[in-house]
């Protein structure tokens, strides 16, 4: 693998210093590089701010479109920095690349905030990044976790299966539903009850709130009765009710994440998450190697392209074509000794 | 890898022959064998099942909780049954493993379709799949393309990436809107508009659906202004409005699909089509089959483990943490040689 030439290196290294500084504009260009997601960039930043995170404590708010999770991030953030708090969130953002989605979103979000120097807010698409957002948002926070934030949060649309992913890495992940969005078996669908430490139940203004709450409570008694919630020594997950448009019960959500905190701490869990986090990211960069590999050896991506072909007119199976593949990979493997 | 056992191999094949028989009861174990992911038992399945393919259809239903995507599937699902064409749907669904979301979705589902033979419809949760929904997805169209189904529709949750990746694969991408599920830069937000084929504007007798369609139209001409839509000989996605709950506007909607499918055949898109979606299945098993060479391998599982804890106490970097993984697998492949 090519390493970054001198002058980008030097540049870089300029770049952190700067990040490290608490410059905001240095922030934002490292923030893309994570996003833009070149292998060599990505692994110079890696290697001189990894060392100086681990203090941060990461939070996930998660839920579908529409429940006002953007609105009750922001309140989040702003009850964080009345107790003091400096807050970085990465919004993560599943989206199109001309849809412009991202910047307008921060634009938006920024307002109310964009005078402190104690909050920045981020969105972030997975564009060009081989692993998406799986690879590119722990790298992100671990960029705000070393640039000194004291709270990290990262809020994704928790129905896709890597947003979940994400998600559940957190030290405490928020789950945020509202009255209105669909009938109890679409909260079933949700995806999402194994991964909340905390529910938010949002428009806690409007009818059906108190339904959806029963609902929710219904659901972790029978998660209960599976084994899978509320186990001896193990964290209920409490519901606290919010509208977040007003900042109604956001110091009870702030209340309920540092309990659980307390809790992680308590039980040694929150050792276990950290070892879990990072196990996740280097199982990760491990097969974007693997990818790697596969798209610049010339031969292999030529072994993949020629057996899809075959594959498609059904005249190899797909695991064979796999067999074939990963076959020239090792074959490299063994001439590389 | 060990294979399975002379018995279960004579006992999935009898479960195979009973599929290509055409029943339905086979069908659905064989579905759940995919779900469930044994590597051995899938590539046995794979390897029976996907020579016979390559004759269906294949159609993604994409869109946000609440859209009502479901119903619109049902409300096609029949009218292509009027065509006399047999259908098979499989809608993802990333539920809880506890919820037993995807088992009732199933039952409620079925209703109105339940005497009929020429319809099959199963959720499917990415339970114990080792590279979750964007690897079962395809084997399971795959098991009912084989099947000898005309038509094989793929209904996802379309906010997440591995199911938007899933709906690109499809030869149609039928994208679901509704009013009233948030402005305009939650639109945006849904990162579906680059896979659309079809946008259907559902739910179109309520206030709104006029607003949500010109918003959309207007994504598209920017879409267009900004060379990601409509370049010549291009397709442009059209907008049908649709009321699915009293199967309003499906007949136009299925039609927009035809169309759409005799643009792929006209320019030799579904051809390019096939191998783009071979490539990702074969690309995605080689990652799969690395990742179970690390956690079947006690020295590479040990390797990352220790290097995991040493990464979260912040001794090691991740990609410092990546190569040892990397190395340790590259020097089983020569001790393999």
């Amino acid at each position: 693998v090519p390493a970054i030439d001198d002058d980008a290196r030097a540049d870089l290294d300029d770049l952190l210093d700067q990040v490290l500084a608490g410059r905001r504009r240095a922030l934002a260009r490292v923030l893309t590089t994570v996003e833009d997601g070149d292998p060599e960039r990505l692994r110079h930043v890696v290697g001189r701010l990894h060392p100086l995170g681990g203090t941060a404590r990461i939070l996930g708010i998660t839920g579908s479109p529409g429940v006002g999770k953007s609105t009750l991030t922001n309140a989040v953030a702003a009850h964080l920095r009345s107790l003091d708090r400096t807050v970085g969130v990465i919004a993560v953002d599943p989206s199109s690349p001309f849809s412009g989605g991202a910047l307008l979103g921060d634009r938006v979000r920024m307002q109310g905030h964009h005078a402190d120097e104690g909050v920045y807010i981020r969105s972030m698409a997975a564009r060009g990044h081989l692993g998406g957002l799986s690879l590119a948002t722990p790298q992100a926070v671990m960029v705000l976790d070393a640039a000194g934030f004291d709270d990290v949060v990262v809020e994704t649309v928790g129905v896709g299966q890597s947003e979940v992913e994400v998600a559940a890495t957190a030290d405490t992940t928020v789950v945020v539903m509202a009255p209105g969005m669909g009938d109890s078996i679409q909260a079933a669908k949700a995806g999402v009850l194994e991964v909340a430490d905390v529910f938010a139940v949002n428009k806690a203004d409007q009818s059906g709130a108190g339904k959806l709450e029963s609902e929710l409570r219904g659901m972790l008694e029978m998660g209960h009765a599976a084994g899978a919630v509320g186990g001896e020594g193990t964290w209920w997950p409490p519901i606290v009710r919010t509208v977040a448009v007003r900042g109604e019960g956001i110091p009870e959500l702030v209340a309920a994440i540092d309990e659980h905190g307390d809790h992680l701490a308590a039980t040694g869990r929150a050792d276990d998450l950290r070892v879990r986090r990072a196990e996740q990211v280097v199982a990760q960069l491990v097969l974007d190697r693997v990818r790697q590999r596969v798209a610049g050896d010339g031969d292999a991506a030529d072994a993949l392209a020629a057996a899809s072909r075959q594959v498609a007119d059904r005249s190899l199976d797909p695991y064979a074509a796999a067999d074939r593949v990963l076959d020239m990979l090792d074959h490299r493997a063994r001439d590389g000794a």
